[in-house]
């Protein structure tokens, strides 16, 4: 039942990650996250999303096993499960290789953050990965891209900051479900964006002061968010 | 009566900012003001474009306390009080987060006059606010957001001078209605993107002589202006 | 007859402009010469594209007289008719302040020949106008625009450059007929924003050779081309 | 019958090109091959996507004879046929002038590999031709393009590697079929576009590690590819 509905809601946020203008052809995945059953509901591979459909999908334990589904997942669903085992609480992952998110990621650089956009969603700068060693790439390639995320969260609340750049290849957002890693996914390109042309033409290089930060993140986000209606 | 006309119109506003492409979800707003009642029409806090209709709309007082609607009004209707306070004359606000006026804001760079285009509309340099103190960040901050834009109108006149940047944060817009505020947005966004690519590459930084800055606004505007029809 | 007959063709240009994504608002007009009466039909001042039909049109003779038509024709009639008057063979005149090309025109740069797309249309760099004086743009601006113009066509022939930067302003094309003049405004756009890159990156500010210029222009044009159908 | 399937197969590929917004009027064309016959399918020169249909299309040998058709192929039809005569393998051509693409043949440059969605689909930094001599443009110009396309090739693969830049030109790009050439055009536009912005912000000019590399590229191409679904 609560497998059905996630089924659903994964559907659509692959769907509306079609829709925004964030991936070209199959560029791109959302998965959901189902905790009491500790089960994966992910974007099959390489399958167009004109013809996605709910039963479509691709259900995974968090070892990678299809329990249910006669497609194989996404290549990075092993990318997936490290960060569903790493970060409780989020119920959504969204991955694309869109335009200006993508460039960070190939710089090799954080995403600093130059203004309240980026702050009413990410707490600080995006963090971007180290690049994978050759070993590392060889062998469970997918599997320690999710790691080298999962190491960049050691001192860092995933919950607070819902996105990471993978070096040398693209972002990865989460979320509490499905339709919020895709909202984030949206919001990292559009900060990528703005802050791709700001660091262009920017004489020293300095992000919003931390006061500021705080004032914007926490003004939508916890106990004492005041943004929208009740 | 009057106060549905402006309803209407500021739901229009609202509908047509989001058409712009100017904003991304709810991230922007605009209002309208009747000035006999000393009233304030805005947007709701968070609610989607798709689903504003002129009722939903929230009427304020200019010390913000709701005088009829439902719902909270946008978190930035502080700011928009202080500029109804201050500038006399204008009867539309608009507040967008877009692109590439957001980059200057980022910047914390005044937005230079370097072309024809920019002269139609404002009468020379886009002024930008300093940045807020950590103190006026903490406590009012969305008043403290319109006191800091309102310093720098002291020796310019808003009429004018219709947009303004915010360090750190975005665009201000205004105008005699809530239309024309929404359209000086679509301008100063147009203008912030050919600026941009134009201080990129330009090797003296330089704007337009003023007899041409006077020229080019003076045709549009004032008593000896002669664009458009009678 | 021949009047009725542009007097569709100049309202089919204007919206073929409008349709093409080059002007925000009314930030462009396009007018047609008729050269045996000597007479320019013109798009009127601040109409919107929206509601023009051919007999809202404006038809004015070359001293700008109006000879048909009850609006006022564009405030850059006098530029039109400066070039009617002297570049012999064109039909056709279009204005915009398309985002690239004027960004080039901002930079008081004339836009180099970088590639073969350029050379197909435009017989080397395209040409920008010298600032107009504080007494030119005092009196008579718009007719001493198109005086600039001409004064750099001296040396040049218009039917092999149909296209001219307006220092700090935007640009003009034109060509035989009015569609001709909005293609090239189309083509103008393309290459200002590939060159804008290019330049933006380019080490050794260099061109394309002499050769494979000549080649690209008169494979299209002229006696011998050999592009296209018979 | 092979022949009818491939016309209707390279007007679908034109016409997809056109619909994936890479081309303005008519500048781009694609081709499609019939190996055992050793003829060409290709687009007629200067005919508008809007009017194309699979008998309008022009067969030519390999020597350019025309086989079928009434109207002349595209001009750039000479250096499709030195491709299909040097590339064994490939059924397809596509030749855009694509914004980004264009901006890298533009700079006569190659265009790096810094990421991995290029590391999909291209193995290694995408090459750009020499310049054309003097002599090599005046005479079999369409021609000689190919052969300078064909020269770059001898030490590579021209399957692991279907692009090229045509150095102050623009891009082609084949594939197994039409269509294939057309996704290539599409993907190189992007990634032309992220490796444009990553080139202007690197501190350090640096492509991916071979490694990864190679990890991307044969994940999705040759024996052991798990990309997609079987």
């Amino acid at each position: 039942m609560r497998l059905e509905k996630l089924r659903q809601e994964v559907c659509d946020a692959n769907l509306q990650l079609n829709k925004s203008g964030l991936v070209l052809f199959t560029w791109g995945n959302v998965s959901g996250y189902e905790p009491d059953e500790k089960l994966v509901v992910i974007k099959p591979s390489g399958i167009s999303y004109d013809e996605l459909t709910p039963d479509l999908l691709t259900i995974v334990n968090l070892e990678g096993k299809i329990v249910e589904g006669e497609l194989n997942p996404s290549t990075d669903t092993p990318t997936h499960l490290e960060l569903y085992k790493a970060f409780p609480g989020i119920g959504g992952i969204a991955h694309t290789h869109s335009t200006y998110a993508t460039v960070w990621a190939q710089l090799c650089k954080e995403l600093p953050c130059y203004g309240t956009t980026h702050a009413d969603f990410f707490y600080g700068a995006v963090p971007v990965t180290r690049q994978l060693t050759a070993a590392e790439v060889k062998d469970n390639y997918e599997q320690n891209t999710g790691k080298v995320i999962v190491e960049l969260f050691k001192e860092r609340n995933p919950l607070e900051m819902p996105a990471v750049l993978v070096a040398n290849h693209g972002p990865f957002t989460w979320g509490a479900n499905p339709a919020k890693s895709v909202e984030n996914s949206i919001v990292l390109e559009e900060v990528s964006k703005t802050a791709l042309w700001t660091k262009d033409l920017i004489e020293i290089d300095k992000s919003i002061p931390d006061y500021l930060l705080d004032k914007h993140y926490l003004r939508k986000h916890g106990s004492g968010a005041y943004y929208g209606q009740k």
